[in-house]
């Protein structure tokens, strides 16, 4: 039946309030990069949500390069941990002396309590998207990657999933140790677990390695 | 006085309703690649309230390496949108014949119409950090700058400013425009504004550019 109402209808807008806006800074306030972890299992359905949180983040051209490896297997898991044990060793013996001590006491990730390990790869030659916007960057490619880990940290840390990020590693000897297609780069080694603790403040804050700076003079104007 | 409790007093741990799982999910979903805007100005509380995301943001070591140029002056406007002209028409010059004339007709960027422009850099050489987390992966600065525009991204979003990243750019002739130190890397070139629409789907969809892929396609077990 014809109503008479003819005009075009709008689409219903999504709009958010200024409670959800606070709360959005609250929850950017309280994400954490957590290295201490409970061993306690993270259910299937969360795991799920964090994931799903990828599937609308931004890509160049939508591309959607990210290509995510779930490692499961004790032999991979304890391969990273060698090769982040070593990697840090490395590190460590790179310190300043006057910093060698308070680096050597910093807990740098939870490899081995997380009970899920994450390895986010970018695929540099999918065909998807067409190389639309990667001409001059191509580097967007991998920074839309980072994006969808973005995403999955704050979709974690909304479920109570602390999520850590461990670059202390050789990223080569990842892929291999992950068997891997050679055109996958890593972008990131996640670990995701219910976390020991929930602090406002960075963990590297309160153990004396960095202050945080102020963002006005990080601002200039041209 | 002392009331007698003398049992430590747990810190208050800010958790997250399941509603307000559901409106990130949602703020996810309706966060656009915005290239269409209104030329109404931003108010500045609005921009601030966006910047303020940096803040929050993770970085490597806490190394905090964004830097951030706001661009105000019409003539570095303009060398600007000259730069995505020219990396554009090349763009479409190297584009499939049976595409060539699909990229001509995208809207790519809104540099036109946004009001308000950022430059979002990353420094390659600051002290700040004392490079933990970056020797075996040094890209991790510039993830870091990444996972601060992303956070503006959603910030803006949740008030209902639109942003834009536009990577058909020169990165280079940016900061040679710009007049910023060597040491900077263009990360990201946003333009932000009002948009003129707001939309569930990703232009590039709309447009036959691409389609979205399943994301379960590109997760696997090792």
């Amino acid at each position: 039946m014809n109503t008479g109402a003819d005009a075009p209808v709008a689409a219903p807008i999504r709009s958010f309030t200024s409670a959800f806006q606070r709360e959005l800074e609250e929850l950017f306030a309280w994400r954490r990069d957590v290295r201490r972890f409970l061993t306690d299992p993270v259910s299937e359905q969360d795991v799920q949500s964090i994931l799903s949180a990828v599937e609308t983040a931004p890509s160049v051209g939508l591309s959607e390069p990210w290509r995510i490896v779930r490692v499961e297997s004790n032999a991979k898991r304890e391969a990273v941990i060698s090769n982040f044990e070593h990697a840090n060793a490395e590190a460590l013996a790179t310190q300043d002396e006057d910093r060698a001590a308070l680096y050597a006491s910093l807990k740098l990730s939870g490899l081995r309590e997380a009970p899920i390990h994450l390895a986010v790869f970018c695929d540099e030659a999918g065909e998807q998207g067409h190389g639309l916007g990667v001409a001059t960057m191509p580097e967007m490619r991998r920074y839309s990657v980072v994006c969808a880990v973005m995403q999955m940290w704050l979709a974690a840390r909304a479920l109570g999933v602390g999520m850590g990020w461990v670059s202390i590693l050789d990223p080569d000897r990842v892929s291999k140790a992950l068997d891997v297609p050679a055109e996958w780069s890593l972008i990131a080694y996640l670990c995701l677990g219910w976390p020991e603790e929930n602090h406002l403040d960075c963990e590297l804050e309160r153990a004396g390695w960095e202050d945080r700076q102020r963002l006005k003079n990080r601002i200039i104007t041209r």
